[in-house]
């Protein structure tokens, strides 16, 4: 959050709506999220306290909320209320959180550190943290199922639009694919499937959650979808070339570990200038998604600027 | 299924609404959840094609469909067609599949043989193992999210049913107190904890899920709840005993295995003669619950009647 405020106060420039700007509204959107997180996550103290305190030491480990906001900033931009897309919000930021947990483990990605903080199986044991992640996929179709419908976007529609992009089709597939291409010489279109999966498609449905909570149009739909993958997609090669250029205690997690595992990543299939490369022309598709939006979407293009913005 | 057939065909006397007798209808019932699933499942083929195998691998390994054919029985009983319940079944199974994947894993129960086959990590690998529970727990959703709902029962009931059930104060508490337990003296209440979260918790919400899903009216929906607790316990007490009393080769999987993890089980707190009558006293409290139901409940009866048939 401190490197969020940071650039926030970089950019002070921005005006959300002509009322507030970047910083205060990453600070006033991350307590909104994390008051209500508390609120539906049982108390640390609930049996099996273990449990809940892994639950809760990885959910509150200091993440940047950049799904939750994206998913109420989206809600905005097609003139919803934050208040319908918190329990979206909170729904994905679980998920997104239970990904973390397992991609830590020994068996997967094996790594110690995330955030900053030993990762959840460092300090509660392999076991707990699968049944911690396993916990924190499950409450957040119990969250979810607090959201408001309306007739175009029910709760079946959106149970579905979570499952489908948290399932084995979409941010599995990419973890899958992801394993799988440790160690081997792999192509940009295999490089793709997997960062279009692991990464851009649970980024596309917190937008998407949050236009459906504001009983979006057809077309702004659309353009939360496009602007939701571009920028997906654009975080994630972001996040490669950060792992290669940046030192461990910037990052809050182990640095280099992508080229030491001979991990996927951008850098490796296209080398750095071609990456960054990439990454400018992605979040230009994701600022060219939003223009049927105008005005209403400047908090998402300040929120896309933002990704591009970080140090690399 | 083999020893449910021969069970079935030694009661050959039991008539399940006149028409059919326990045999067809297990087998009926078993066939149809399996096309079911097999339907609501990617095919092995999809890409990446190792996930959905692990997927497949382990929700076709045989297993007794106990789960789904309770809830499909319950939809009958409440005047429901079993149609209506199918969705909800198999989201229960995925479900019961996904908790035995990473139960099996060696960071928890570390079993080797599953229905008399390898465990899912045996053969995919523990990575792959941990994806595998954590899509068939996704996809438990996606397919209860095809449910028909009513006005008193609509989907959102439903969905926080399956996931408070499914969730860090219900299956998965039983987990971590079940890990918790090993090695340990536990008493009565502490075991009773464990099996009420572990294994009646998703029994009850199948049964419940049947009658919601034939639009159950308040007092069909209570005695279908006191039911599947009932029978969730005795299900497993009868679990318990056979682990002592069986070999390997009867159970389809490790015997004996409990008692060499010091798992907390009922002959190890109660002994085996106290266990069995308890077995027994929970079996006729869950046919004293069917009692409201009258002769719609014949089916779930002479499940319970299997159930306290097993060779114990």
């Amino acid at each position: 959050m401190d490197r969020l405020i940071s650039i926030a106060q970089r950019c002070g420039a921005f005006h959300i709506r002509g009322i507030v700007d970047l910083k205060r509204y990453l600070v006033a959107r991350q307590k909104e999220v994390d008051r209500a997180l508390d609120r539906f996550l049982p108390k640390a103290t609930t049996r099996p306290a273990t449990i809940h305190r892994a639950m809760r030491y990885s959910l509150f480990a200091g993440g940047k909320r950049l799904r939750p906001i994206l998913c109420l900033a989206a809600a905005e931009a097609c003139d919803g209320l934050t208040k319908s897309a918190l329990p979206l919000a909170c729904a994905v930021e679980c998920i997104h959180t239970y990904s973390l947990i397992h991609d830590d483990l020994p068996s997967m990605d094996n790594d110690d550190f995330r955030r900053g903080r030993p990762t959840c199986h460092k300090v509660f044991g392999d076991g707990i943290a699968v049944l911690a992640g396993d916990a924190l996929l499950t409450i957040a179709f119990e969250i979810a199922a607090a959201a408001d419908a309306w007739p175009r976007y029910d709760l079946r529609t959106m149970f579905r639009e979570i499952s489908i992009a948290a399932g084995s089709r979409k941010l599995i597939a990419g973890q899958v694919a992801d394993l799988e291409g440790e160690g081997k010489r792999i192509n940009r279109a295999q490089l793709r499937f997997i960062h279009e999966n692991k990464t851009a498609a649970l980024l596309t449905t917190s937008v998407r959650l949050g236009a459906m909570s504001a009983n979006a149009t057809p077309t702004q739909l659309r353009a939360m979808s496009d602007f939701g993958y571009a920028l997906g997609l654009a975080f994630q090669v972001i996040d490669d070339i950060l792992d290669v250029t940046q030192t461990s205690e910037k990052l809050g997690k182990s640095a280099g570990k992508d080229a030491a595992a001979q991990k996927a990543t951008y850098p490796a299939v296209l080398g750095l200038e071609k990456s960054r490369l990439e990454a400018g022309r992605l979040t230009r598709l994701a600022h060219g998604a939003l223009r049927p939006l105008r005005k209403k979407a400047e908090t998402l293009r300040a929120l896309a600027d933002y990704l591009l913005e970080r140090d690399y």
